[in-house]
């Protein structure tokens, strides 16, 4: 089991948060729970009402933004990138904030967009939380977005030490592991890790729409590979379009990797090509930090078959809780068309057989799995 | 919750298994699971002990399989690709089977190989079971591994239909869903639907490489898109190359999907293109069949914070199993660096309510997620 204490440290200050989606409500979730005060604002009045229900902050109507709300430590823009720049410019122009943020995919452009409305950047400081789900809206907002999650803090060539610091200081708060880099850094590597990842989960999707028949052959695998698919459309063509060059460099890099297969197809050299692609994508994956932000280790996995009926899972973890191991991670595997499904559970190897005896010697049907790193 | 009564259909029948992999062995356990006798043979000693000991069948040495371990009604060749074909070819010759099958992923070439050696393939069927793990080995091996998954069954032209059908009433004993069609039609369909997944997941997986310093900004998507980069590299070497051909055709249809994005990158075409390629995404990932084989359907999302300690999920789990509501799906969010991580459940839309207030009255921090298909 793991000894951790690290509670995100406590954030006494004033927050202002533009924007009452996911992350601006998560946001703003996070800041109250840290001990900060938080005003809300949305210019669709449900979708605020609702971030405010749920204890994101105090809803804060238009004409209150720049005068009536009060004098804040940061002022975060959260909302979607084709508006995110004049929404920065707006409050960097009322003075309304000390510092004034966003947490826009793409850092350069906002940048460039910001610099040519505003002569002085000094109290601007771009960021990036790398969290979020399928899902948009404060309807899925989570206090704990943001634990453990990298989030990008990208100052522009003339930002004030103390601006920088202060969005660390929030960043923290949040339970974030702060990460700061230049915008053009960022866009060039979030890139590679999200925004290709997005279209590729997609071209994958879409590509099934020409052979629906496939669809009934389609296994665990395919599913996982494009769950991103499921994103919503329009804020991607933001996105992208507002990264173009890098995601062009990017696509262009998994293209070769690709290529380097793809010229062999067909010869003698195909499995060799693909063998070492495969091993170059193992390499990758072991970059992958692990688990509580340290290096990847091995788990040992115990499968355990469980039925589809209110109280199994219940009945299983308090039958794992009884023999005092710790579950490191656990997956449903779903079992369509039958009644049974198997939870895949991963633990210390040194716990492994102690978890099989035990759940075996209360009925289970639980077999060694394979290990893997999580 | 759901009604059910699916339990796979008993086979009082003989099976003789050729490699104790992961799917040689969880296909014996299977069918034991069913009623069946199993005789189970595999090359390397260790490995066949290992599945006998978890119960997969009677082991059977070398000089045995085609002599002495008796008369089987049904023979399944789970080797690597590169052997499958000269297998089916020594069970065929031997008579030991009334039918001879196997479970590679690639059709075409081993119905082909089998064909230059074997005159009359009447009682030779093909078959492919879609499932599997990022692992190998008999150690992964799980009885429920077919349950609810398709089953591909590819009769050769002049397949008496006696064979067919003996192969699909094990397959259906298996618990698994039997798609009968060309091994053609099957190369092509897998090919779009496992081997360009398995290849685009490597090459974003490799991609990193080149850029170890993005991977600290990898969150939960990049995770997901490239679990199938996990998997064993020769044996990929080998499915594609002998499938070079559909993998080559599948490969440019989502090639195609990204160009349609690619060429607009940069322009004021871009957010369509993208906002157009994410919708066709979106209408691949509806095809694809929701749990329990029926279409999907959308679930209630509930968000649970727990720490990582032992004993927190069963708590959980218990609370929930007094609140009476039934989980139809979990996923455990990792929160690295953190003490904290979030179970997503899914439950019924009208259930959602009740189990919010049932474990906000335990005491547990949970809020609505967004609804999500599963």
């Amino acid at each position: 089991m793991d000894g951790f204490d690290a509670h995100p440290p406590g954030w006494p200050g004033h927050l202002l948060v533009v924007g009452a989606g996911l992350i601006g409500t998560s946001l703003g979730l996070a800041v109250r729970r840290a001990g900060g005060t938080v005003h809300l604002h949305d210019r669709d009045p449900e979708r605020l009402a609702l971030a405010a229900s749920l204890g994101a902050g105090e809803p804060c109507a238009d004409s209150e933004v720049t005068a009536g709300c009060g004098r804040f430590d940061v002022a975060v823009a959260a909302v979607p990138p084709a508006h995110v720049a004049m929404v920065c410019v707006d409050l960097l122009r009322s003075g309304v904030a000390t510092v004034v943020s966003h947490v826009c995919s793409v850092q350069a452009k906002t940048e460039r967009e910001v610099e040519t409305n505003i002569a002085d950047l000094g109290n601007f400081v771009g960021g990036h939380p790398v969290a979020g789900r399928e899902t948009t809206g404060p309807a899925g907002a989570d206090a704990g977005l943001f634990q453990g999650r990298p989030w990008a803090i990208c100052p522009p060539a003339g930002a004030d030490r103390e601006a920088v610091d202060a969005l660390v200081t929030l960043v923290r708060a949040t339970g974030a592991v702060p990460v700061e880099l230049s915008a053009r850094a960022h866009d060039d590597l979030l890139a590679l890790v999200s925004h290709v990842p997005q279209l590729v989960a997609s071209a994958l999707a879409a590509a099934l729409t020409d052979h629906p028949e496939a669809a009934a052959l389609a296994g665990p695998g395919f599913r996982d590979t494009t769950r991103l698919a499921d994103s919503p459309a329009p804020m991607w063509g933001e996105i992208v379009s507002a990264n173009a060059p890098a995601v062009r460099a990017a696509l262009d890099a998994v293209a070769a990797q690709l290529d380097a297969v793809r010229t062999q197809l067909g010869d003698e050299a195909t499995a060799g090509a693909v063998t070492r692609l495969v091993e170059r994508g193992h390499a990758g994956r072991a970059l992958l930090p692990g688990k509580h932000g340290r290096p990847a280790r091995l788990w040992a996995g115990v499968l355990v078959v469980i039925t589809d009926e209110p109280g199994s899972l219940a009945r299983l973890f308090a039958d794992i809780a009884d023999s005092g191991v710790n579950i490191e991670d656990l997956r449903l595997e779903h079992a369509p068309g039958q009644p049974r499904g198997v939870v895949e559970l991963a633990v210390a190897p040194g716990e492994q057989g102690r978890l099989l005896a035990a759940l075996a010697g209360r009925g289970w049907s639980a077999v060694a799995g394979a290990g893997a790193p999580l």
